[in-house]
């Protein structure tokens, strides 16, 4: 007997990071097995994956494009593909897998330009296909929970937002010295590479998915300040947000912030209290009811109610982490998933985790606050 | 044998708060003495208040104009006067004692318009008179420990500034039924008593205050977003800054934040490092050198060398709190006001108070920001 | 007009540092004014403090038994001392005064001997007089809060109690070369200068009446480990103690670790509830209520109710810091002496402070601790 | 081609919590192949288990003793077995794999009685089997970098060590109401099922082995309290410990703490320094050097050098959680199972996860505190 769900990889070698937590987050929930894979443009390294993996030789790919032509075909074909690969090839890989008819989990960014981004959306609507995309920090266990929070009242009418995510990891390219030099990190400088935006796109569009998520604010425009400290790409930048509601909030990201290892921090308030979550610590929340103390709530606690808090994997003071945060997102997709292959109809509950429409908001954020950067902070209409 | 300095007050009867503040902040070191005041226009309150400090009851006046008047006449009379009454009335004041040649302390904001400032620094410049605005966070001897490691060069040349200063305590005027109602709060809605500004001239001020102070940035520029929620001034503001360096900041303060006391948190980062210094916890700074895990520093303690640490009060360990650096500021005050009594030439070092210059530029800071709030964020010059 | 009550002070010349914190202490509320003193056996320090804060010649003495006999005499003679001298002359200095009819306020330790601390307990019972130690920690506007949630049942029946003081000061002490060198803190070394006791008696004993201030407890008897490190009196200890209720607790106390500044922490635990407080924040507790979130309280804040929180001195969110504890010792110690002096009966509640009793129950401690620690960590009961 | 080991698990069906930890953990490493199983006494769970891992049929045993029996027979038969039974069952499961020549990983406690640990110490020894007892917290990367720092002699000589292991899961049990009651922690009450301890076995025991594992530390002897609140076992222990150095420390577990979720904190001081580490933040630590500020150490940077650090599973800031230290537990024992399997000598480096001889101490442990806390405190040796 098998699992319920097949699934293959485009990218994420055996020395790659994030396909790595990938296939492991996959692993949390034992209902996807992995049969196929087209891991690396180096054949022997894609062998070696397929191999440690067991996977069956013929079904480890040399070409993406082969592999979903070849992948499609089969009766036990994959359901889904994880695309893994760097970020300027995400559009076309999810492209080629979409028109063979197979469902696709992308790492962010989606893409690089607005209209890839919206030609992926149509596609994915077009052919009826599941498509996610990783904005990993909405499956933390308490992202939930404060959504469920918010969605029913407890901070009231929300009047402000704060978000920042900020990191120091490449703050050794603002000596002078770093600007010229070919280094590790030198692909994200490049805009063949990394699009028009480095930091703002890489770190700052986590505040805006995250914010909406938990919030279901839409945002309708952006005034920011940009620093490239002497780069073709940003590192930092401040951000004025006006959202549909005429509320405002600020967001901030950063990759040069000594100090700060992966710093996301998000702040709701509203007009009958207040909740805000680290990523540091990401099992916890400071929740303030109005004209009360500030709590520091736990998911997995009894008195959060029968709702989200209930779906921990741990008890309460175990720290679940981030494969955790990961393995929340595939356990939602595959599950609508196993619904849409037994023929059930996918209610709004059904589809909770990140999906190509979140992508493309994405792209339109990062296309909006680069371009106010570019033009002396002027609003820019996100969409 | 009596004090050196001799101090009365306007404003401050026995109910007041912050009079109270300054009094037992003089009182700190036993260098000024009390002999006069005009407390309140209320007769009863004001000889009360005057007969709990003992003072003679012929220098207790019911005018500030009489006041300053009859103690700039008597060989014995105030040396400097601390004014703590209605931020509206701080302006004339202020003006009617520097032109009796008397000594100013003023609590902040100095006044509302940009030409009476300017008027006060002018006035106090041509009668040689020492003007301080009780900026008080400036005070916290961790303040002064941030500004000499920052001129040190700890943390290098700086690339990005964030502050912000949230309070809770008018989080009831968002609910409708609020809106109509006297209460409390009021002269913080009406322009006359307020000025233009409610919540960046009570609280953004002193971010802008203290960021100035332990960096040496100048301003050149702002943009905001302002919310007023319905009422007639702000009660929230996120503001965009370009300091005269081309680097960014981010200003954020609010009075609806629910689950803010009193929340003053300033970060400054540069290319070799950052320190972080919140209100709340004044005795402690977060300081990460690149490359290096994050440092809790305390005042008081032989790691930082023979400079500010050693202006402690109190052992390490033992927190000092608000008075203390209300204290500092007069100590640093008086200390220079002797020196000038005795005839000595001032050097930069003795002037490490705020000044009236410094009430100035909080003046211009407010209108600044509220005009670009109240021009669709529009970037406005502050000077 | 004068104030209503005069205090002098034995100890204290300019360069002490505890007795400029008294001062400084009472100075918070213009109810006591400082008219007598025996600063310091120093005859030119001794003058010069009394120049500083302006005294009467004629009442600075070179003796405290000669103040203790001229102040008793005088009609305006001091109504109270403050004895701020080294731990080895507090009793006799106490029972001149206590003798001559002198109220006092004596800091801690009270004495050495229990024997001594009975003496002074009922001479001050037979003469009428009131008698403060100065356990600062129990005057900080949260310990009163804390005092008043347990009393009110908040975290219902107490069924453990965790304790420590923890500091870093003497860590030095520890390396081979510092055991035979005469250094600065040489008299904590000399039994005749520090009593059977250094680390138990100089902070330990803070433990003790916290616990009994906040709680209520009474100790029936301890068990501990005792470190020297070669050193003849204790720098390091760790106590298990009985409550008389049966319940358990322990204690630890330190001079020697690195990183604590002054690291007073209770935690007290109930079957409804608990609570915690660090003296390093001495304005927030941790209160959980069973089944319920952990909440960060803040004395000042209406939702504490009308009772000690309104004793705040300062808005929730501003540090009230050390010399507050200190002055609300004073305060309270100061309205029962107007009272008392006024002919009014003495209600508990206007008993507000360390006694000479809590200080008989710190000697006792002490020595039944030191007993145990000396005795293989047999239980010794400490009444 | 398959994977190097394969692995069966008695107990951990499907609704079972810690099995299924035990699975994720193993899979974190693709190197363990799960076989076999006897996941149940009841049939249908059993065989419900086996097919949602994809099992042979005939590798899902009824019994524990047949599994034992007929994967040691098989040429393809299990290397290693997870024994995640209840307590009361671990020794006699154990003893009859090792019996059968097969590895053994199991969940602590190893078993009741020190006459039961050490015979599975003896016969694992004998039979040359590799033993592992999973103190889950040990396997955290900060737990080795702290290891490690220590080693290094980064605080110097050991003088002092703090250890607590706080929840709050059984405060029901204290009421009135619920000692006669029936509920789900009935087992934990019940010395046939629970041994003779239920608070000092099931969370003192990860005080005393962390303690152990990070510092080396032997315990010689302890003297506790210990605290039933009316029921048959222990809920509330304070221990006092003395070591074969002649240190002291000082461990207090509880579940009846009000707040604390799963408050596990080890502080170990020494004559150059302080490490301090919490298990609800566990990729951080507090490093104080002697006379230097607190840092707040990271495990990934690379400022802690090529060793331990160098283990992180995740980049520095991102949550590793439990899962993954339950899986370094068993990455290094699958990694020590693969030499062993290849005839490769294993150096101590290679037996780097909590032993059977762990389990041993542990068990020591348990009983020298319940019989020192039955007899009035006295020290007991724990060997």
């Amino acid at each position: 007997m098998g699992k319920s769900i097949r699934y293959g990889m485009v990218g994420g070698h055996l020395n790659a990071f994030i396909g790595d937590v990938h296939r492991k987050a996959i692993n949390f929930d034992p209902r996807a097995e992995f049969v196929s894979g087209c891991f690396s443009s180096n054949a022997e390294k894609n062998l070696e994956t397929g191999e440690v993996y067991c996977l069956d030789q013929d079904r480890v790919y040399a070409d993406y494009l082969e592999m979903a032509e070849k992948e499609s075909s089969r009766p036990d074909g994959i359901d889904f593909v994880s695309i893994v690969t760097p970020n300027a090839t995400h559009y076309q890989i999810a492209k080629a897998f979409l028109e063979k008819g197979i469902h696709v989990v992308c790492e962010k960014p989606l893409c690089f330009t607005i209209e890839e981004a919206e030609e992926l959306v149509a596609l994915s609507k077009e052919k009826d296909l599941l498509f996610a995309v990783t904005y990993t920090y909405t499956g933390y266990t308490m992202s939930k929970v404060i959504k469920e929070m918010i969605a029913q009242g407890k901070i009231g009418n929300i009047i402000a937002v704060n978000g920042e995510y900020l990191q120091e990891w490449l703050i050794d390219e603002l000596s002078t010295e770093a600007k010229g030099k070919q280094d590790l990190s030198v692909w994200r400088k490049d805009p063949k590479l990394s699009g028009i935006s480095n930091c703002v796109g890489d770190i700052g569009t986590h505040i805006e998915n995250y914010v909406h998520y938990v919030t279901g604010l839409e945002i309708k425009r952006v005034a920011a300040t940009m620093n490239t400290f002497g780069h073709p790409l940003d590192l930092n930048a401040n951000i004025l947000v006006e959202y549909e509601n005429n509320i405002n909030g600020a967001y901030w990201c950063s990759q040069v912030a000594a100090g700060k290892l992966n710093g996301l921090a998000i702040r709701i308030y509203g007009d009958e209290g207040s909740i805000e979550w680290e990523q540091h610590y990401p099992d916890y929340a400071k929740y303030t009811p109005k004209g009360q103390p500030t709590q520091i709530i736990s998911r997995g606690q009894s008195y959060l109610g029968d709702g989200a808090a209930t779906q921990s994997r741990l008890p309460s003071g175990h720290p679940e982490g981030l494969f955790v945060g990961f393995a929340n997102i595939y356990r939602n997709y595959i599950s609508a998933l196993i619904k849409k292959k037994n023929g059930e109809k996918l209610a709004d509950d059904d589809l909770d985790f990140p999906s190509v429409t979140d992508g493309l908001n994405g792209v339109r954020f990062v296309h909006a606050v680069i371009d106010s950067g570019k033009n002396d902070s002027a609003w820019r209409h996100v969409r």
